[in-house]
């Protein structure tokens, strides 16, 4: 009896096996179909090999390929069957690290030269091969010593640089399937068999440790599903993402630049781009004046006294840009607004009944990233942000927290976004006085008052520990666009560390001193990367209020320029950004452009529509809407342009 | 007869006099009353003391104190006696320099302390005295090398360090008085008892030769006129000017603040002055909507490659913050928006079809001041400029630079700004190459177009030779304020040389590439000099459409407050910015209160107002002007803050 042990399932029913049973064969114990399917298992809640031998009664979860769980099991095994097939074709590549990012795998070698496609289908080729036969994926254990002289001996300088840095002390685990063998804490599948349904996507050079003063590798991405269907739905997935990757799209809508003198990550807009940002702003200012915000600008630069006060320059220097000197003293391009703030609110004594103070500004930020981690509009080094700080009271935090979340979802509702999720990260107990501002009581209390708001607010969110900012908790929200993509949009930080620090203070009801908390919030989150989303959610087909080019007259002949004109002159009164096409061409070649453009109203005119005083309108995503009065047409726009509306369904 | 000769006068007549006459006894000739007020001449064109002896034929103008060039003399005559002052009350005093500025003299002594306004008081005394001994002032001159003697025995070490700096063959000049001489070019009044309306205004620590590295000096600012009435006009000038310094005003209505730990000549803009900033940016966007602008947005950085190709770094460093290093390349705050706008101008092809092309923006730029010129608003480091560059053909210039002086004029009506000049600036030949961008053609076709086209718009402009930007003429626009106040506000500026040097070309109607004309301009100025110039302006008056707060309801009782509430969320509805005293206070309390706040609106609520919903207007600086009903009141306000009007006379 002894060697028999009791196996739960997640459905909390039991099975009893004996020991030294491994999930496969509980798996194979169950049915053929989920022993063929299965590729990771947990075990008392650790991701285990199939093989893993389980000695003890123990609780099991089995996941296939479809389960996220599986899916990064199924990513990481094709990554090394990737560096596998790399190494047989080019034996003198060294490999160095092969991480699965979401639905995809990247694996990134030291070879001479760069990978053509025809290496990658060369590669596939024989990652298929080396798939099917079916080779067994062992798990060895060993120290770091051993490590090193066995990657030594392989010639694998890169993976002897990683192990050189691990903790002499710990044990090293690595997977091998016939004779190769990688480094990797696991879990894999038992079998290289399992991997059929993958596909390499592209390569591109990429620095090793992500530092440009190192050499360049070339990086190998791709993905892997548990069936073709999944496979097949996700490759048309990234086709349709890059048909609106934002930077092909804002290039052939003129909405921005980069310039090789102005610098990497730091976009210049153009008149359609700015457009775009303007209407985008007004926006956030109309409501921010409804929900009782006030408007303040601050400088770009500041002495360092005030980051040496703030905690930037002891918390945050490495994302800072470096110092000016000025007359002996240090200044720094800012790269948060909130200092500044808390100085306007000190500027004047405030009482509780001042509070809450909420201060908003369109301020530009400056943040150093590394260039290689620069991306389009996405990744940059200037952020024009939707900033605003609201001071308040604790008993006033609840309802201001929930006011700054039920603004999230008005501008989702506005710009059609379905899907969301709310990241509420908190501190790590471990990292306080290092990470964090060293007030454990405070942290509990203030990321119990967040997650109480939230509750009440019957948000959904995930918290993610050790995640927060160095002055409080913080809640990231992540948005999916219209074909699924994921983005992280917005943040919303409190802040129960600095307004000490700036000596922030009211006078509550009994006459004392008391120090406010401070919400930070950015729902349209910066500009750069608000656009970048909104122009992939869009594919550049933006709502009229958006649209740089808003409507287009479309004149059958020269002879009815004149009411072309005369219809431009008065939208442009009216703020309607119209345009006329008198280009000698046909009426048809005016109408392709115009699709080209994703210009979303054309209004076509001929000898009849000048007689009646009609248009003759067809919208782009929408076909022909017919004749219709000029003043009624005018009316209407003018009507979706203020309302906000979107006049398509904006996953077409 | 040899010894006869012959002297015109400014209209032409002649009169002969015995040679070696001087301009005083030529005065006496003439009438008693001109020999009393003439203080100084202009012999052949040049300034003359009165006792110089003329030899030869010669025209010649006679200034009494009233004329620009005798109230010069004045001043400067009035330092020399002020610095003789000083130096017999305290003889340990060192002196300096002591210019004349407009309308005020100043000197800088090197002395131990402070002077209070008691020691002015003293000081002054002592210069009636010693004007009334009726001193005799002459001219000495000597070469470098025995002034140098001169100065260092009189233990005037600072005279001896700015004669040091003059080039050694030079002959000198100094004034002496009783025992007192200084160094100066002259003219002088020839008598200490000329001066006689004259008053110390106050004094401030300078350091000397301007840097904050040298030892702080003591400066006496003082003023002088030819008659008491001037004088008392001037110092009724000083008081009102006083009174409304925007630096008392902005920090009475909260509009800024400066912040040690952010740094100086970096305004911190408060809600009130963002309101401000936010309308004048609204006027600006809507007039440049209206005028064929299109926006754009640039980051407030660049690499130094594209100020090396602008020609910044090599003509503008001096000005320009100092680089920051980012991956071994430096970059620089942007001093001006140019070169980022050539950029985006060369983002597209561009054919002669498309220009002019008018590129906006509101971006703020960097430039390095010395913290002692430092000045409130008006001397910053921080700049959010109205700029925007104009691109054309030459033949569209004309027209181009006339619509941007009729924008200046346009503003100005709208602002009440009543007197303006323009100042043309020109280069100067024996520059090119040095100061100017080399290419005597160019800039004199360029400054003859621009001359053309003030002559056609029928502007009023003067010619400054040698104040020129290096890469072509600018016109700066001086405005007086409402009490008569100077200030250099708007620029306009026509570049022949930098879209060269960024390869901007469009392609003209025989397919050729041509190089664009360039027109900068900043109508509104710099939103720091131009809030601190409208402060000034209208002393925190501002019209309803600029002021911060526009309406305040006043209820008489606690009984009206739910109708006061319903008027101010009415209004806010609306968009006025209005707001309600509900402190328990008598009325009259209340509209103090709102004087002093300089709220232009008061509406003034009792249950008489509640029962005809009806409002008993109060309008700041004009008066009671009864009881309205509440929506005309509405609209009459809505009216004014759309139209912009002024709804009290400005001087007022």
């Amino acid at each position: 009896m002894s060697n028999i042990i009791t196996i739960t399932f997640p459905d909390a029913s039991t099975r009893e096996y004996e020991s030294g049973i491994n999930s496969l064969q509980i798996a194979e114990s169950i049915g053929p179909r989920l022993a063929q399917d299965v590729v990771v298992s947990k075990v008392d809640g650790e991701l285990r090999d199939l093989s893993y031998p389980i000695e003890l009664n123990a609780s099991i979860e089995l996941f296939t390929g479809e389960a996220p769980e599986g899916h990064e099991v199924l990513l990481h095994s094709t990554a090394h069957l990737m560096a596998q097939a790399v190494k047989e074709i080019y034996p003198k590549a060294q490999v160095t690290i092969g991480p699965a990012i979401e639905n995809r795998f990247y694996y990134d070698f030291d070879i001479d030269g760069t990978f053509s496609d025809k290496d990658l289908l060369r590669i596939e080729e024989k990652m298929h091969e080396l798939a099917n036969r079916g080779q067994i994926v062992t798990r060895k254990e060993m120290s770091r010593d051993d490590a090193i002289t066995l990657f030594k001996k392989m010639g694998e300088h890169y993976k002897v640089e990683i192990i050189e840095d691990i903790d002499p002390g710990e044990t090293l685990s690595a997977y091998q399937q016939s004779d190769f063998i990688d480094l990797c804490r696991g879990p894999h599948v038992p079998n290289t068999g399992e991997i059929k349904y993958f596909k390499l996507l592209n390569s591109s050079g990429a620095y090793w440790r992500g530092d440009e003063k190192n050499k360049m590798l070339q990086r190998i991405y791709g993905t892997v599903f548990s069936s073709k269907k999944s496979l097949k739905k996700y490759l048309n997935f990234l086709e349709e993402a890059k048909k609106r990757d934002h930077r092909k799209i804002g290039r052939e809508l003129e909405i921005y630049i980069f310039d090789e003198e102005v610098g990497p990550g730091l976009p210049l807009w153009l008149p359609n781009g700015t457009i775009i940002l303007d209407e985008l702003e007004d926006l956030a200012k109309e409501s921010e004046r409804k929900a009782g915000y006030k408007r303040v600008r601050t400088p770009h630069l500041s002495k360092s006294s005030l980051y040496e006060r703030s905690g930037h320059l002891e918390h945050y220097k490495d994302s800072m840009y470096p110092a000016m000197d000025i007359d002996g003293t240090e200044y720094y391009v800012k790269p948060m607004n909130c200092p500044h703030h808390h100085k306007i609110y000190a500027a004047s004594p405030k009482s509780y009944r001042d509070l809450p103070v909420r201060l908003a500004e369109y301020g530009t930020c400056y943040r150093y990233e590394k260039s290689g981690q620069l991306f389009g509009l996405m990744r940059v080094r200037s952020m024009q942000m939707n900033d605003a700080h609201i001071y308040c009271t604790p008993e006033q935090f609840k309802e201001e927290f929930l006011d700054v979340c039920r603004m999230y979802l008005m501008y989702f509702e506005i710009f059609g976004i379905e899907k969301y999720m709310m990241r509420l990260s908190l501190h790590d107990p471990a990292e306080l006085g290092k990470k964090y501002v060293d007030d454990s009581d405070l942290w509990i209390k203030t990321e119990k008052a967040v997650k109480e708001a939230l509750d009440d607010g019957g948000f959904n969110y995930t918290e993610i520990p050790g995640e927060a900012a160095f002055y409080g908790p913080k809640i990231d929200v992540q948005v999916w666009s219209a074909i699924g993509k994921e983005f992280t949009l917005a943040t919303n930080q409190v802040d129960f560390a600095v307004p000490g620090r700036f000596n922030l203070t009211y006078t509550n009801a009994d006459g004392k001193d008391e120090t406010p908390l401070c919400i930070h919030r950015a729902p349209l989150s910066t500009h750069e990367r608000f656009v970048g989303f909104l122009i992939e959610h869009y594919a550049g087909d933006f709502p009229l209020w958006l649209a740089p080019r808003q409507v287009i007259i479309l004149p059958v002949s020269e002879k009815v320029h004149d009411y072309g004109r005369e219809i431009v002159n008065e939208m442009f009164e009216k703020g309607i950004r119209c345009e006329i096409d008198t280009r000698p061409e046909k009426i048809g070649a005016k109408i392709r452009q115009a699709e080209l453009s994703k210009i979303p109203v054309m209004a076509i005119i001929g000898e009849k529509e000048v007689e009646a005083r009609t248009i003759s309108v067809r919208r782009r995503k929408i076909g022909d809407q017919g004749s219709i009065p000029l003043d009624d047409f005018i009316s209407e726009i003018l009507d979706e342009i203020k309302t906000r509306r979107h006049s398509y369904r904006k996953t077409e």
